[in-house]
């Protein structure tokens, strides 16, 4: 039934992406712990129910928990908070942590391996690119809508014997996964898409759709990938121009797809500025790359968020 | 009582600016005809009313009209439309237009002179710049809150004897006034100044003050303005750095000023894209100057104006 053991696993941060990739796990028979705040009470009365590929996954007894306290040490922590969030994982984490406890963190944006490594330990941390469309439409209900692979790498090492059983994992939960030796690479290849069209999305309050309709917005989304090709090259991950071209012409078959910061931004909840468009600006300005567009859009959206959606009022 | 005859004058676009500066002339008792729309029933009945340093100016039996073929051909023409409505001039202007008819605009940003003169003929155009806030309060109701000063010049030529009669006359009339030789160099001048400000309270919602407490937004339009220097001086206009920080120094005493653009588009009026924006971007990137990031702010304001304000709704 369940090939691959992965130990007792916990999910901090039980929104659509902790449940969704939690509950696949669950539901493949591991033993998983959900940190649950807001839904802690329906999940505990009615289970999780994950509407995915036609199916619908009913999960009535789910392992669920307040405090990390009560889940206690175990072997794999799936960290899916926001990366806006991480200053609760100081006191979150500890509970979970034992001597060869691994972190994986499915956060958006750059800068979240390297937080859990300054405080536990480069070794035990491990990061994943989520490419996967998913709402939580009520308490413990999980919509699956789209894609849904995920990429599992080391935090600055290639890809280990743990990265390949973790891809192995989920796999056999029906959850398409590679263990990539890159992560940081693959980090980039995401953002070249995140900084532009979740970027706009805010700035411009344009859609996918809608940048790519508007000729200016649709050459400015591909500068700033050129922007962010040449700061990921200086950074040691060779991405080809080809790469950029494919993420646009991608992008067209999204219709009027909301990116998720557009979706934030517009209910006035967080949005990873600084994972997102903070850092990878930092980052490539420190190795001298020229990110003139992306420090605009960048310093638009700090100012935008956090003075609240102009949109919501 | 009237040093300088400027002869018959009309004033094509009765808002805020047409008004005040045709009105101090009229007070001053030239020969001034308004073009009026709106305001027109209201001011044949009430007059207009300049509030200006302290004092009323009420100017009881103001010539207005509804069409230029009434006040027929006129020695100058005050144009302050705004630009976004030019196309209007096509229509508007060839009945005022005698041989030697001077076509003087007070419009914002650039390509206003080069739209006149591309119709009418370079050698009766001429342009002014105003640094004047005002506001029309009520129909035909002007009140003049700060500055005033207008800058008058040829266009493509050194200050002519007709621009210094016509700064003499608006001196005359207690406009503050000076005949430019290089009229372009002070449109950029302005520029410099509108490009940041104007934009970044479209594009961040953020006045004066708000750009200036915030620092990655002070630190943008400073670089702003540094694209606007490069681009200026590759079209020669040498416009040195200390200008630029004189321009930040000066907006720290603007306190919470809302740029007109930010107030047209709250509204859902028409503001100047192409003249502020486009046209400075464009005629920059010809002679090789680097404007990534008016090119972003460019591409933002583009769209948001076209969907109208995100704000207003």
């Amino acid at each position: 039934m369940n090939p691959i053991p992965l130990g007792k696993i916990a999910v901090v941060g039980s929104g659509a992406v902790g449940c969704y990739y939690g509950g696949m796990l669950a539901h493949g028979g591991h033993d998983v712990h959900f940190l649950m705040r807001a839904d802690l009470e329906t999940v505990r009365r009615d289970g999780l129910t994950v509407f995915t590929n036609g199916r619908e996954l009913k999960l009535p007894e789910v392992r669920c928990s307040a405090t990390t306290a009560e889940i206690g040490p175990v072997d794999v922590v799936l960290i899916a908070l926001k990366a806006t969030a991480n200053c609760e994982l100081e006191r979150l984490l500890p509970p979970l942590i034992g001597a060869e406890t691994v972190l994986l963190t499915l956060q958006n944006g750059l800068g979240n391996e390297e937080f859990l490594s300054g405080r536990w330990g480069a070794e035990r941390v491990m990061g994943a690119l989520c490419f996967v469309c998913i709402n939580r439409t009520a308490p413990g209900v999980i919509r699956h809508l789209d894609h849904g692979s995920i990429s599992i790498g080391e935090f600055r090492r290639a890809a280990s014997a743990r990265a390949r059983a973790l891809a192995e994992a989920f796999h056999a939960v029906e959850v398409e996964a590679t263990a990539v030796d890159d992560l940081q690479s693959e980090r980039w290849r995401k953002l070249l898409w995140n900084i532009p069209f979740n970027g706009l999305s805010i700035a411009a309050g344009a859609n996918v759709a809608e940048v790519l309709a508007d000729r200016n917005l649709r050459k400015l989304a591909r500068a700033l990938m050129d922007e962010g090709l040449d700061a990921a090259r200086r950074l040691g991950h060779p991405i080809p121009d080809s790469f950029a071209d494919w993420q646009i012409d991608r992008s067209e078959s999204m219709g009027a797809y909301k990116p998720s910061s557009m979706i934030d931004y517009e209910l006035g909840h967080p949005v990873e500025v600084e994972a997102i468009w903070g850092e990878p600006l930092r980052r490539g300005i420190a190795v001298g790359a020229k990110m003139a567009r992306l420090e605009v859009l960048y310093g638009l959206i700090r100012h935008l968020t956090a003075r609240g959606s102009l949109r919501a009022r």
